[in-house]
């Protein structure tokens, strides 16, 4: 064992940078999945929560999530984008008048963005999923770049973690990155340090808290898988209508209709035009089945509801004890 | 800094169990992509080498491969199969007989060959990319199971290096865990000890040495190659005639040949059945265009040719160094 404290501990470049205790970030999920109650709750654990600010309610909506995160929390939270969906800049300028000074965006160039965030003095974080798109964000002078591996839930690109921080560090230096995408134990994080990350950013681990978005049979189908369970597809975003950049797919858990379309895209194309509608009406007890159920495949560490807050307590103590234990382990010799 | 000494070390439990002296091995790529000279190089570097048994030269060629090695080192080194191949046990049975101690299986159950393996007091590594096999070669009594994510070259799973080896390592404690895809840099091996694994296993970082058996075209174009530069896929191996086990596909460079037939898999059965004698007699002016260069997202950390050798004490250098800075530096507050 190496020279211990009573508390445990990670200290990193991005905890100066945005005051916050410990480099953990809850993913700022769309759709209402990352609501204002997980990011507060993150952020009272000491780390920094993140508003999914990207949900078919628009500016009234974040501006509300902005305000019920302020009664519940004094730390510091950020919000982020779906950014190459319309209406990320109105929803940016809503955050910042808000008083919100740390955004997020993603699957866009960021650089659009960057001087309504700098005149109101926020922080930008830009989550990427490629050493080119890492680049550019850097160029465009964002203060911290997320690099993304494909075994992150929702929307996410087609190289692993592992291999992609740490060719991101090195492309980006000295910005500091984040490793985001199948990481969601002490082990995972203690691993994204040691690539040259700065910090994680979570979203399968938060999915399953009390304080996320989701149905509890969202929570319960995600507890249920193993980390084998998932598929990186378009055939969510067929059937929605909805397009994504190139390289990009979303990563959901099997199902009833992953199964019927993975492998029969064009298929589906005919068959969404036909019956899209109808597809997209279907109520809560079709969600599990038809529905894409987003999640990435650290949903096999994930077999218990917990808040927000227990999750990032037993990250932190878990990263410091594997730290600890087995640098010096394997440097014994 | 964490107290240091002079000699770079890792020190895990692997390291006795095959009586080396750095956790390193190079994967045993078939084909005769790891040669005698490989295994014999990686060896005498502290590694543990391997030769790739699994060849069309079959026994003859194999057990002139361990006469080589063995001319080379007074090292140990081991011998790997693709094991769903025809011959395996007679190839497994031939290394015994000349005098290794060290076997990996990879590609399936490893039960039916342990007899032999265990007759000859040899130490078995089994290959896996899911946590069911993980379990399935741990209650065969192997002695190592190999994590291998979707990241490495080849042939290989559909889940993360990152998020698999932690699952593994918990479903087979206390069996050692070594991990494999995605790693080719010191910061890739600390990660992969902090997930648990208590050593690693690289191809692609292996495959651009001057001692391995792939051409000096192959090495330049994964030299060439970044990452984002590869894709898993079957259509190297419809072509080829050859089929492997579900769930597992081949991840190659993007060349001419991929860009044609990836999503265009059915219409390629059919072309092959026409054509595969043709396109398999191309000569090597068309191997990097129409053949798979297989290689992992690790391509992306292979910048030069160096020998084997070198490869291994860099390694353990940058991992011994990245240990003990990044711990410390999260560690310090």
């Amino acid at each position: 064992m190496l020279p211990g404290h009573g508390l445990a501990m990670l200290r990193t470049r991005v905890c100066e940078l945005f005051a916050i205790e410990h480099p953990i970030l809850n993913a700022p999920m769309g759709g209402g999945d990352a609501p204002a109650e997980l990011a507060a709750a993150v952020s009272e654990a000491g780390g920094l929560g993140m508003i999914g600010g990207t949900t078919i309610g628009g500016v009234d909506w974040l501006v509300e999530q902005i305000r019920i995160a302020r009664e519940l929390t004094d730390r510091p939270f950020g919000v982020g984008f779906i950014s190459h969906f319309p209406q990320t800049s109105l929803l940016m300028e809503a955050a910042l008048a808000a008083g919100v000074r740390i955004v997020a965006h993603s699957f866009a160039d960021p650089a659009p963005f960057m001087p309504a965030a700098r005149d109101a003095g926020a922080r930008v974080l830009c989550q990427v999923r490629t050493v080119a798109d890492a680049q550019r964000a850097a160029a465009a002078g964002v203060d911290v770049v997320t690099a993304q591996g494909t075994e992150a839930g929702g929307h996410t690109g087609h190289v692993s973690t592992l291999p992609l921080v740490p060719r991101v560090v090195d492309a980006v230096a000295p910005t500091p990155v984040i490793a985001a995408g199948g990481i969601a134990d002490g082990r995972g994080i203690a691993a994204a340090l040691m690539l040259g990350a700065e910090g994680v950013w979570l979203g399968t681990r938060f999915l399953t808290t009390s304080e996320s978005g989701v149905s509890d049979r969202y929570k319960a189908r995600v507890i249920e898988a193993t980390g084998d369970d998932t598929v990186l597809t378009d055939v969510f975003d067929i059937v929605a209508g909805r397009p994504w950049p190139e390289g990009v797919s979303g990563r959901a858990i099997r199902n009833r209709f992953s199964q019927r379309w993975v492998g029969h895209e064009d298929e589906l194309r005919a068959w969404a035009a036909e019956h899209g509608d109808e597809h997209r009406a279907l109520g809560p007890d079709a969600e599990v089945d038809e529905q894409a159920i987003w999640a990435g495949e650290a949903a096999g560490f994930v077999t218990e509801m917990t808040s927000a807050g227990e999750v990032v307590h037993s990250l932190v103590a878990q990263a410091d004890a594997v730290l600890r234990e087995r640098a010096a382990l394997v440097l014994r010799g």
